[in-house]
């Protein structure tokens, strides 16, 4: 079950980061829901390495293609047929020998040593399936989440990089595109900002060091009433989805540990009378959700990326024997996850929300 | 399917504030567990209302009853017995008329908006399933959880108090200890912090205004191997445990978001010989937790709760058709659900804790 | 997991034969159903002990308690929330002391030994967890499924015992009414057949012994549509449904096992145009059921039990300490469990269609 | 969910008859575990169209290719790493053109109209996701488990033909082997049975008609103590995970409906001291399960198949437009599904026994 997400609308991803391909099986998407696949290959795109000096320079061209579950209809064109979509992406560049220092020793604050710990055995070469290369298959099927959301309710998923290391952005929320954040490699869509984190992250790879930061999300057009009570709270499964992420550390929602130093009075979000007949707030501390579900107002998150664990520097550390030893780890990878984490983030947001929408399908019914 | 959790270890709690009582029925407890049943008790005493001055005044004893699951056995004494334990709360406390005017009013920060727009129809009092004597359920089965983890593994989990509004603690997590934390109503063990904390949640109090906080907690002696690597990594099961909770707006695991301001360099966990054979490391920035896996250190969270929706002052707000109106809400409650949000953190790691442990089982099988 | 059921309407059972008491969660049943108590109460009756001649004779009103997730609303009157439906009913004749003389021997043909091989320790008494009590969690909850299906769809379930030992009914689905059914203790409509099944029955108590037989059903009014293609096909999760109730041992969708003896030729449902628009079959060899999927026409099932396990007779056995011995079974039992398996097998059916509809609204989106 | 299977040993599967491939994603499998990936092969070849003059003569090499989950390890060579492990089949011989004519048209007993019903629109060619096509994932996973049970507990699981329409086998259960199952295209190993099956079916297939049939199954070798009580019941398990597939109507377990005419005298099996210190049973009425948990016994299971719905007669159907019209089906098919229905019975039921082993690992542990 390790491997599976959503209720619903439920993906299961598979793969490793240098053996075949990687991939993922999509089910309980509905029937009928026209599939751009160029759209699919785009999000890929946003997350594939090697699209800029900033991330690894592993060539892949992460080209998916779509198993199952998509036909090209008639007079519908290509839809959804309400079955498991399959989406696969052949691993390219695999560079399995140059993985082999690697065999013995363990990287620290990597999966290696849990990996272990937890199997006994493990896929040395690029870290098996603890690498990032594992998003691909979220990617793809946030891609199809995406468009599921927009077609049904026009729901828009944006995030951009709010913060690389010191570099703090300044970006209103409430005025973000996604053509926004794509103008700039860093996907920070504060220029100046965008320019002092680059240079930081080129540092960083200069330094044989690594840099992390925050992503913002913001995704507006979510109707009311999504999220269920107790366990599966919105804010709750959106938690999960992003700590499931490679190198998330921390997550807050609305005013998260900053509005922990506001009262009750400041913090509350007043009503007041919507246009639509039901109220809206004139704050929105609470990101969009209140008692686990959605209340109308954009949901607001921030997701922490600790730095890449993978350093160029020299590293104490431990052999298979636990015996102590040092490392200088090669192998490509990004000196910064920030950049490429946003459509990962934009995915598991778009699942999260397609699978609640679709579990409100079965409580809307009388 | 809104109100179960965990996938072997799992809890399904039901009730309303103000209905018949709360419960919860907790499959997938291995049997031949000896019980405590006075522990499960103590528990529920640690998140009652009326405990100290810092909470609500609504007076429940919240004395449980296990109606299944376990037996006295002639030789091995209190034991479960593998089937499910359902456990009972009755209400005794209600004043259902004290919230008669809130029935056409929703009050802001609250689930009363977002439970209309969900269902439709909800039960007013107290804030019906919305309540925080929801968590009862949780708590119940958490101390079920919390033995069989010291039964089996040894396993310490102490939560505390770690910040109130501006008044910061200083802990050091490696001497908390659980009877620390209880020495004093606010839950947290530093003398100094917790006389400014009860400053200031009286002077919340007085002001008819709230006030929100942080909890930390670590849980000592799990084993390395927990935790399942994509979606269901230990921390991202605790992300969504934590969030789950009544008021979190915020989660960090090991360095969470300050971590995102260090470099790779100075944040990663350098491995050292441990002396079971296998690695330790020398600091942890992880917080026990690599890859989504336990790696045998403390398991380090930060929970960030809001202050309470619930405050005297009037506030703006709307009616259920949709017109401007103003509230003064009255009813019992806490001006600070930190002191006793500490069992409920606690209660649901050691959830999580039991459930990863046991899916661990079907691992170490070859 | 165990003790749960179903995917959205989903239901958690928990209680032993002799301990405080059974009872069952209900999460998912869909907000704003009107529910009449008394008719919950009604199918547990049928279900109950000593309700007839022919049955054990343990004396228990089952009287249920209704906790959670119903509320009497000013203007729509007893209605769900959405919110967990808690169920109680407390053992009331428990005659625990009867059963010391089974502590150390396993009964043949029950679940003593296989709990033993399973938990290492069991609750005794009246076969604690295995014992049919479970079922009332079962036959409560079903009765809320049941009024969601005739509310929401005009759906009927009809079952009734078509075969005890070498007594067959002669019996017309089309024309079967539940009050047709509710004529005869033995929950047979044919009368003469009935008649010879109570006298076989009787004869069977007085000789010590005890007899099997079959039930059939027929759910009238189910949609075209429901159930899930491969895994969870609806005569897939019919016979799930059926092989959980104790003491079955066999299961048929609509021709079964006789079917196997038909050619493709006359096996085959031809189509006709139907007068809504869509195809109806003019046989129903599938039993409303193709490709796993509902097709409009009546559901039509037939389950197996076996003679009940308890009989008064001498049998060979061991003991825990493997011994061969001897065991002559006292306490109160069903010499034939049929008449009282027609609500079980109802209310499991009902549970099944309340379920897979609700699991189609969130395919019927686009 | 609909394309899921399993709790902790889970598969998902994917893929239509006339799309790119088949394939699965099996999830929770054990690591460690050496992977002979011919025998994988070769329990498909068992599957596979075209392997003798009784089945469609659709030609497919069915050859399976591993993309993930399973290394190559310097010494312990080809095993599981414990990660989902991916597999996929392509389709070669799509004959898409070759099913226009059934674009218009509801085939009679086939999933056409309901899947139509279901979800508005489907792939036409071959059946698309209804195909028997799609067990493809099921016997590779399932030859994943058998390699499972086989290593861990040395279970063995064989199913053979034990009917065909009016040809019914003698065989007995307790001398079968695998071995002696492959010695006829049939799967019947009762020599002159099987000539007259293969008679049978050849004649059949003359007629353009089809003939159904029944596949019995033993177990041996599975411990005492696997299936969950109440709704996981292991009987409950293999009931629906036999339901699930293709053409299947009837499920029996031990005495199944024959056991419904004896008395309960008669069919208890009564104990006796067993050679390992646990008791046995003399007789085996129970199938291996009692209380819904395996006794130690050999599992007995018996499943029937309807004839196969493709037949090459004329047949009254409807066409979209609700309009009256005949049918004369073209397209490669089996005339009797049994043969090739073997190798799918015994995958399922090594996917239940192998789930149930890993489930009852998180009850083994005090």
């Amino acid at each position: 079950m390790s491997s599976s997400f959503g209720h619903i609308f439920r993906v299961s991803t598979w793969g490793e980061s240098h053996g075949s391909g990687v991939g993922v099986v999509l089910d309980g998407c509905p029937p009928r829901l026209p599939l751009d696949r160029a759209a699919v290959q785009r999000d890929l795109d946003r997350r594939r390495p090697g699209q800029s000096r900033l991330t690894t320079q592993r060539d892949e061209a992460d080209q998916v293609e779509i198993l199952s579950g998509v036909i090209d209809h008639p007079t519908l064109g290509s839809v959804t047929t309400g079955t498991p979509i399959a989406m696969l992406v052949r691993n390219k560049d695999q560079q399995t020998g140059a993985y082999d220092h690697l065999r013995d020793v363990y990287r620290p604050s990597h999966a290696d040593w849990t990996y272990d710990a937890k199997y006994g055995v493990r896929a040395v070469a690029g870290g098996g399936r603890s690498s990032a290369r594992e998003t691909i298959g979220r990617v793809a099927a946030g891609a199809v989440a995406r468009q599921l959301l927009a077609h049904a309710l026009g729901i828009e998923v944006i995030g951009w990089v709010d913060q690389v290391h010191d570099v703090d952005a300044s970006v209103d929320g409430a005025e973000i595109t996604a053509k926004l954040v794509e103008t700039d490699p860093t996907r920070c869509p504060d220029p100046e900002a965008a320019a002092r984190m680059t240079a930081a992250i080129e540092q960083a790879r200069r330094d044989g060091d690594s840099l992390g930061g925050t992503v913002r999300l913001v995704a507006r057009g979510v109707p009311a009433g999504l999220g269920e009570p107790v366990f599966d709270k919105l804010e709750a499964d959106l938690a999960k989805a992003m700590l499931s992420l490679p190198a998330a550390k921390g997550f807050e929602s609305g005013s998260g540990f900053a509005g922990t130093r506001m009262t009750g009075t400041a913090h509350n979000d007043p009503f007041e009378p919507g246009p639509e007949g039901t109220p809206v707030t004139t704050t929105n501390y609470s990101g969009g959700i209140q008692g686990g579900i959605s209340n109308g107002a954009p949901i607001e998150i921030r997701v922490a990326f600790k730095p890449t664990a993978t350093i160029s520097s020299e590293q104490n550390t431990v052999d298979l024997e636990n015996r102590a030893t040092t490392l200088v780890a090669r192998g490509r990878h990004d000196p910064c996850v920030l950049p490429r984490a946003v459509p990962m983030v934009e995915a598991m947001v778009c699942l999260v929300l397609a699978d609640h929408w679709l579990r409100q399908q079965a409580i809307d019914v009388l």
